[in-house]
């Protein structure tokens, strides 16, 4: 029996594991073995340099602070299974995880298991990927790749539109990449796009292949309407069409909310179940930073040593 | 007119600083000048080494922590003013800060003031401060300083009977010096520390004196019922009684509690004023650790970019 397993490997997961690991509750990572198509460390493992983290202020890339943390966990006494959980149990105290070929019971869960930020899954994508496309404008908009570069951005949601206004800041020109004639997005953030001088919208697109050798030049795009094919030259392609939180392996036994992320009482990572905790990307479509998601960890970790005290 | 001001100098306000920065707002630090009694860098200046900030696995003391964060704020773009803020006018748009003789219009503020642990200002604490006193048992407690010693923790609420109970995974033996005949904790914690067969309570008790040179080496203590002195050896003292937040100069403009926290919409760092945001322990009385105040940091950054977005 285990005091508290952790179910994840990213900024969350290992934040929660230093904090449990030192108030001596011997937790245990399932770091997960390409858990959904992504290696141990998580989203982090697929940017570009990570110049937001604080603590490195000549940034750091992704993979070093992934290791950096995995080593802190160590460190402190977590012990890390490179298993992926396939299932959990959660109807009866003590709580079941399934991975791999073992049964383990549990009395707390850590649910950090990330989202992964859809794709297109367009021609050269996958060899352009960070090579000038992005799934993240926040993260990534103010690389020096990115400035004074024609940008396109793929969604029509308020997402979409809260990122072609960020990289207004830094590109000549945005353009905003909509299938449909019109955008998904709250009338406040439409207006404040329209109104922005940088930004032009091409309606009914469908962004179709991105074309460049070592880094994304150009992207073909497809007009349904009018069913015309184009090239235009680019400097970058952010995809803003929503990212899949990574709960399947829960089974419907959490309370998800319609996108399926995990619900939690808001200001905690308290999920739907006492003694089950999420924190995470996993339960935050909005902030989604390696650093919202570290505190989010350490919340989870202070929550568990607290309910553990008091059962 | 700034577009933002950010006012404090610990994790929250230099994360915000970096994200801001980064997003092109041009933000503006009053890091203060002694502000609250504490140098720029706020209370992990006063720490021992920081062994759960993730990323460093072999530990940092909270002063390298500090000037790194600093100078990521800087690199991004920051202006950094040592100059303590007195006060703010936030009854009409655009805001004002004023600092020594300066008067700042500002669009947004972000308020990452902290908060300042309260000290018990018996003889010897000044000069042992961080050698043996503390007044973190979660960010202390694991340090080898404290393993298998006799600890004392002053207070008798909630926190002091948690941070009792996490410290009794080290120590040999914790003592709660309480003052009156009564725990003032929840009938739940009271019923956790009254079981715990390694805390005892000291009813009724004073800790009027540190002694030691270079490290805590014995307490006095001072039995306000029988009036009997009496010296114990001890490896460790913490203080568990309260803080103070950092809100005297908002002179009641922002919602505070009954404590004085600001108050934030829970899961967000909205204030009671639309464009003013709070980050950090200054609106933090439950978890207060470097790592959930900078994803509070973060987290203001992107609703002030939001609401500069919108307005």
């Amino acid at each position: 029996m285990e005091k508290v397993i952790i179910i994840g490997s990213g900024p969350a997961a290992h934040t929660a594991a230093i904090y449990t690991a030192r108030a001596n509750l011997k937790p245990v990572m399932y770091e997960g073995l390409m858990a959904g198509g992504m290696p141990a460390g998580g989203q982090l493992t697929v940017t570009n340099d990570i110049e937001n983290f604080p603590g490195f202020p000549d940034g750091i890339s992704g993979q070093s602070l992934m290791s950096l943390m995995r080593q802190q966990a160590l460190n402190c006494g977590t012990t890390i299974k490179t298993v992926t959980v396939n299932k959990v149990a959660l109807n009866e105290k003590p709580f079941k995880v399934f991975a791999g070929m073992e049964e383990i019971q549990a009395e707390t869960i850590i649910i950090a298991t990330g989202a992964t930020a859809k794709r297109l899954s367009i021609s050269g994508e996958a060899h352009l990927w960070q090579k000038g496309i992005s799934a993240c404008a926040v993260c990534d908009g103010a690389l020096p790749i990115f400035r004074d570069q024609i940008l396109v951005v793929v969604g029509g949601g308020d997402t979409a539109c809260e990122e072609a206004l960020h990289l207004t800041k830094y590109a000549s020109k945005v353009i905003m990449a909509v299938r449909r004639d019109v955008l998904r997005a709250s009338q406040a953030m439409q207006n404040k796009v329209k109104k922005n001088a940088k930004i032009e919208i091409y309606w009914n697109t469908n962004v179709t292949e991105a074309l460049g050798e070592t880094k994304l030049k150009q992207v073909k795009i497809f007009n349904n309407r009018t069913e015309k094919n184009s090239v235009i030259d680019v400097g970058g392609l952010f995809y803003a069409v929503g990212h899949i939180p990574n709960t399947d392996f829960l089974q419907g036994q959490l309370k998800l909310d319609e996108s399926g992320y995990i619900v939690t009482r808001p200001g905690t990572t308290q999920t739907s179940i006492d003694g089950v905790f999420a924190c995470g990307d996993v339960q935050d479509k909005h902030y989604r930073q390696a650093i919202t998601a570290a505190g989010t960890g350490c919340m989870a970790a202070l929550e568990t040593e607290n309910y553990l005290d008091r059962e």
